[in-house]
Parts: structure tokens; C-alpha cells; sequence
């Protein structure tokens, strides 16, 4: 199959483009290089030391014979978007390609708006260029869980149905979500509903947990494939930032009570969930939504595991709980269906001691990248 | 009351911020001037001739002694809405500015673009300045009803509560919106909602209905104080639209079966929202909702209404039914709630022959202006 991997130089998107290029589709990457020109802005980095992108899918011809072909630009510009999109004739267009941390998008208004505009306008030409380009490509599209935020019921897979004065509907789960970035999601969400309704395009929306692990099978072929990792605390996600900061001997931060419930996943599953969704297309005028994530866990039960194996290696950190810089609930209900990735074949990977020592291992490999400084959070949602 | 009317030269705009001034406020009105702007890209007009905003606002003082400030620029460039906070000092900020056309917004990528960015990035910055200029400044947003779409259950106002596998939460009303702008709305909403929680700023979105009528006490002053008329296809609306056809000899044009239902109100019911949502604030943090209309009908019978009220007149005019342009259901459920605003005193003016006939009456005076290629669809939705 041909598909574009957009934002395929991030986190996700880079062990996403290797496999789905391991099983033999025709990736192409396209990434305007945002998130290391961001760790530019922020003075960080990843603690693994990764290669340009250039190095890195010359170093994946090198090992697989495999060839990846990249664009460097913006889906913003639609004139690149279009000739991105003419040259490859795409049949997945996976959408990595936003801004996509919480904090970055509460730093100032400058961020916010960088956030909303970069993030909505980007998909908003994504859908122009499939309905113009490649009316049967299939959007995989990558929200997050934090569109739901935390409702005192279940969480569904994007459609809820409601009975209310003696009717019945099945309507769009309704939306909470917690930051200008998570509203970003919610907002690609809703036109990315319309555009299949109106032009038949077929999407699925993949709403992703808080992904933990870095490595996968093919970033492990040569170090020059390796995944970034991140732990300040713009980029660094829970659990991934907790490894981190064991592995340097600080505190195991927690924000607030440590309470918030949160739906995870490891990089593999991320990996294989979206060749699932690429395998099983949405429908022409489908807008599907699946939950991609496949256990919870309460920060605090999070920060507690990684101690714990942190203490096995032979690592003192504490877990320490300090002023929560978001306003989110810390103590609340938490239940959320993922059933759909796994009828159609996810067979998740659930948080083993064994993935938290693969990160602190890694942590401690490269502990003298780690800028201490950017591990503690600075930036309020008030 | 300080009060700044946010897109203050428009059709709801202008009476609004008449009325309001005309009621003892300090009324400022901050304009780009768009709306001038898209009649000449269109090339399209108002039926009634409008005076430009300097001679309006100077006869309104010469008329009534009170004076209008106005304020030229766009909510888009921070810079000038920062000066606009810091001069004016609103307790009220009344937010018209928008792009508020449908068609407009689906006639090609580049009007989608720039109506999403237009109005979600323009109220991101009304937000952040009220954060940082007047945190008690009350922001009084439009909305519209079709946020909501047609669901098949009940339309509520704003939040819904939900029983769900034996829980319960009240939860925000799930947006069906069938437009890129309708959607820009929908994102304001959700933006608006997360400002409130995080920064207690104290809102209110008003889901308006379609507006029809378009003088005021305040506009009948004087000829130069009169207020714009649309009824081309991307800005005219229905009722308004169809008494414009009417007046010309033109067919009434239904899209489609014209069994779509949709909530209306009279321009002196939308001037007198604003007022009792102004004379109300919201509370610090709150998000309230109402949904500003009187009362809702099909599009076919206004358009039969607006044909008896012709034939009346000696105008022969016929209701056709012409292609839908729109992707939309045309025959469904429609039965939305709006008792906020008359619990709070609004006493609707429901829709009259007298209203429909001074519409009428209006077209006919200027129907020399009437461009009639302007008339009919030629944006569709697909």
C-alpha cells in the first residue's frame, strides 16, 4: 500500500514509518522537522541522540533495502501539500504532523495560537487535498484520549448513544478536553466528521493514549534508527519523564495529588494500531473512531511502579508530590472502551517492569544529555 | 456599561450597538470593515444603501447626542485589540466578529481556511486579552443554533445530561455543525468553555437563530443610520432572501424539498438578547448558553408565508424547488429548547405579516439595487 507517514520524524511517527515499511508498504515521510527546531526554542533535546532524518532513512536503505522517500515542508502550504500528495498518489495518509503537547500550547497566547492554527489548518488542507488529490485515500488520523478529558461516565469510541425525552440518538461523544492543544484535536475531530458527510472521505480518527517506550523492533536495527526520547517537561510524558528523572537521581514528580487517571500505551502498539486502522479502511463517508490505548493507570500507581523497579536497579528516587501546574481534576471516575483495534486484531502489550527498566536503562546510558533544568515544570495553565 | 461591540458596522452589529448606546451605554464598536470588503469581492451589496461607519456613527450623535467610538481593525492582530482593551476598559465585550456565512466559508479551500482561522484565532485573542486586560469583563460571543445540527433528540442549551450505563453526567450538548463556518463556531465554543475553567472568565454564548427583519427603532432615525439587507446566495439568508426574490419577481427559491426546520428571530429580538445577556453577566468561570430564538419553522412554509404576504402586496411570486447546493437532511426531527432568555425577560416578537410586508416594502424601494445574478446558488457543498 502507499502511504505517507506525515510527522514522520517525531516520536510516533518514525518507529510508525520503519514498520509499516518493514511489512512491506510503500511509506513516504513528510515532516517540516517542527519538533527539532522546537527543542531549539526550548534548549532540549532527546536523551537518545538521533540521527537527521536524512542519515536515518539512508541508514534503513542500508539495512533493509528498503527505500523511504521523504518531503521536507508544511502541510500548511497547501502548493507543497499538493505536490506531496500528486507524486505519491497515497491510499493511508497517516497524520502525525501536529503540535502535540499540552504544555507547549498553554505557554503563551503566541504558542496557543501557534498550536490551534498550525494543528487545524494543517488537517483542514489534509482533507482538501484528499478530497482534491486522492478521493479514496484513507485518513488515519491521530487524536488523542484527552479530547474526552475525564466525564463521569464511560468514555466510548466516538459516538454515544442517547436516549433523552423519550427519543433516541446516537451522536458525537461529547468533548472536555484540557488544554488549547487537546481543543486542537477535538476541532480536527469535527471537521474531519463534516468532510466525510459532505465529499465521502473515509477517515478513521485514532485517539491515542499517553504512549510510553522508545524503542521498537526497527528503531533497534542500527543506533542511527533510534527513536527520540523526551522527559523535560514540555514534551516528556508521564512515565517516560518518571524513568528519566529516576535515571538521574531526582524526584519521581507528581502534579498534585497524583490521582488523574490517564488510558496508556506502549510505542509498539502505537506501530501496530495504525497499520490495523491502514489493513481496514474506514468506508467512503465513514468517520470511524477508535480508542488506541490499552490499560490506565492513576499517575501516582505510574510514578509508584517506576520506583520500585528504579530501587531493583540500584536507583534511590522518590516519589514526590508538588503544586499541579494544570487545572484538571485529580480525583475522578475513569472508564474507557477499547474494544475496537482489538476485534480487528490488536493484541496489546501491557506494562511490564521489564519495558520501565528498557527506559531507565536508556536514561541511565545517556544520563549526560539530560538537562536537569528542564525536568520540573514551569509552565501554568493559569 | 463599557461595551465594545465586536463587529459593530454588520447586520447585527450595527442595531446592536444603536440600541445599546441608545440605553445609556458606553458603546465602542471595533470593526475590520470586512463585511464592505466581501461585498466587493462578491460583487455583491446591500438592497438598502448603507453609509460608511464614520457617517453613521456622526449622524447617531447628531440624532441622539451620544456618541460611538469606533475602533478600525481586526481581532486577529493582538497589537490593536490589546489597544482596544486598554482605552476602552470593557465590562462587556459583545463578539460579532465573525465570518457568518456558510456558502462563504464552503466556496473553496482558501474561504474554509480563512474562515476557520478568521474567527477561532480572532476569539483565541479576544480570550487572552480579556485575560490579561479585564478579567471581568464579560464576554457576550455569538454562536448559532446550527452548532447543534439536527440531532433526533431534543435540543437543550449548551449541556445535556447524559444516564449512561447507570451513571450520570451533565455534559456538553454533542455539535452536529454542517458548514466550515458552523464549525468555526463549534470550535469557539469548546475554546471558550476550557478559558472559563482556567481562567474564570465569565461567558456567554448566545446560539443565535437565523435573523430576519432588519430595522430598529434605532436604525428608522434616519436614513443614514439604516441597516444592511442581504439576499444574495452566500450572504442572504432564508425569509430575508426569499421577501428580496419576491419583490423582484423572482421564483422563491427552496432548496430542495424545503422541509428543513430551523430556529429564527426578529433583529429587535437579537438587539434585546444582547442587553439581558449584558444586564446578566455570566459568573467568574461560568460558560452559560443560550439558544437565541423565538421560534422555528420550515424553510418551505416561510416561503409560502412570504408568498401570501406578495400576493397581498400584487406581487405573483411562486415558491420553486431548485437542487440543494447544501448536504443537509431535509426532512428530520427539530425541536430545539430557549427559555433562558425569557426567563430572563425576553418577551419574543413573533414572526408577523407586517414584519414580512416592511421587508417586502424595503425591496421594492430599493429594488433597482438588487444585483439578480447574485440570487441563486452556485457554492455547493460537495
Amino acid at each position: 500500500m502507499r502511504i505517507v507517514v506525515a510527522g514522520g520524524d517525531g516520536f510516533c511517527g518514525w518507529p510508525t514509518a520503519l514498520y509499516l515499511s518493514k511489512q512491506g508498504h510503500e511509506v513516504t515521510i513528510v515532516d517540516n522537522l517542527s519538533r527539532r527546531k522546537i527543542d531549539d526554542e526550548l534548549r532540549s533535546n532527546s536523551v537518545t541522540p538521533i540521527a537527521s532524518l536524512e542519515d536515518r532513512v539512508a541508514k534503513w536503505k542500508e539495512v533493509t533495502g528498503k527505500e523511504i522517500r521523504t518531503f521536507i515542508g508544511d502541510l500548511n502550504h497547501y502548493d507543497f501539500l499538493s505536490e506531496v500528495f500528486r507524486q505519491t498518489e497515497p491510499e493511508a495518509f497517516v497524520h502525525f504532523a501536529e503540535q502535540r503537547s499540552a504544555p507547549y500550547s498553554m505557554m503563551d497566547r503566541e504558542h496557543a495560537v501557534y498550536t490551534q492554527s498550525n494543528n487545524v489548518i494543517g488537517n483542514l488542507n489534509v482533507l482538501y487535498a484528499i478530497k482534491e488529490f486522492a478521493p479514496e485515500c484513507h485518513l488515519i488520523k491521530l487524536g488523542t484520549m484527552g479530547e474526552y478529558g475525564t466525564p463521569n461516565i464511560d468514555i466510548e469510541e466516538g459516538y454515544i448513544e442517547i436516549e433523552h425525552k423519550g427519543r433516541k440518538d446516537l451522536l458525537p461523544y461529547p468533548k472536555q478536553p484540557g488544554s488549547f492543544y487537546h481543543l486542537s484535536k477535538v476541532h480536527d475531530s469535527h471537521n474531519i466528521m463534516f468532510a466525510c458527510k459532505i465529499w465521502g472521505v473515509r477517515a478513521t480518527d485514532l485517539n491515542q493514549g499517553i504512549v510510553y517506550g522508545l524503542h521498537t523492533e526497527e528503531t533497534q536495527l542500527d543506533p542511527l534508527l533510534v527513536n527520540r526520547v523526551d522527559y523535560d517537561e514540555v514534551y516528556g510524558t508521564a512515565l517516560n519523564r518518571f524513568a528519566n528523572q529516576a535515571a538521574i537521581g531526582h524526584d519521581i514528580t507528581v502534579y498534585g495529588s497524583g490521582g488523574q487517571t490517564r488510558a496508556f500505551l506502549n510505542i509498539e502498539d502505537t506501530v501496530r494500531c495504525v497499520e490495523i486502522a491502514a489493513e481496514n479502511p474506514a468506508d467512503r463517508g465513514e468517520f470511524r473512531v477508535f480508542n488506541q490505548f490499552t490499560e490506565w493507570f492513576s499517575v501516582k500507581d505510574l510514578a509508584e511502579r517506576v520506583q520500585q523497579v528504579a530501587k531493583e536497579e540500584g536507583l534511590d528516587a522518590q516519589v514526590k508530590q508538588i503544586e499541579n501546574p494544570r487545572i484538571e481534576n485529580e480525583d475522578h471516575y475513569y472508564h474507557a472502551v477499547n474494544t475496537k483495534l482489538k476485534d480487528l486484531g490488536l493484541e496489546p502489550r501491557l506494562l511490564t517492569d521489564e519495558v520501565i527498566r528498557d527506559i531507565l536503562k536508556t536514561s541511565i546510558q545517556y544520563q549526560d544529555r539530560i538537562i536537569k533544568e528542564n525536568v520540573l515544570p514551569s509552565i501554568t495553565w493559569k
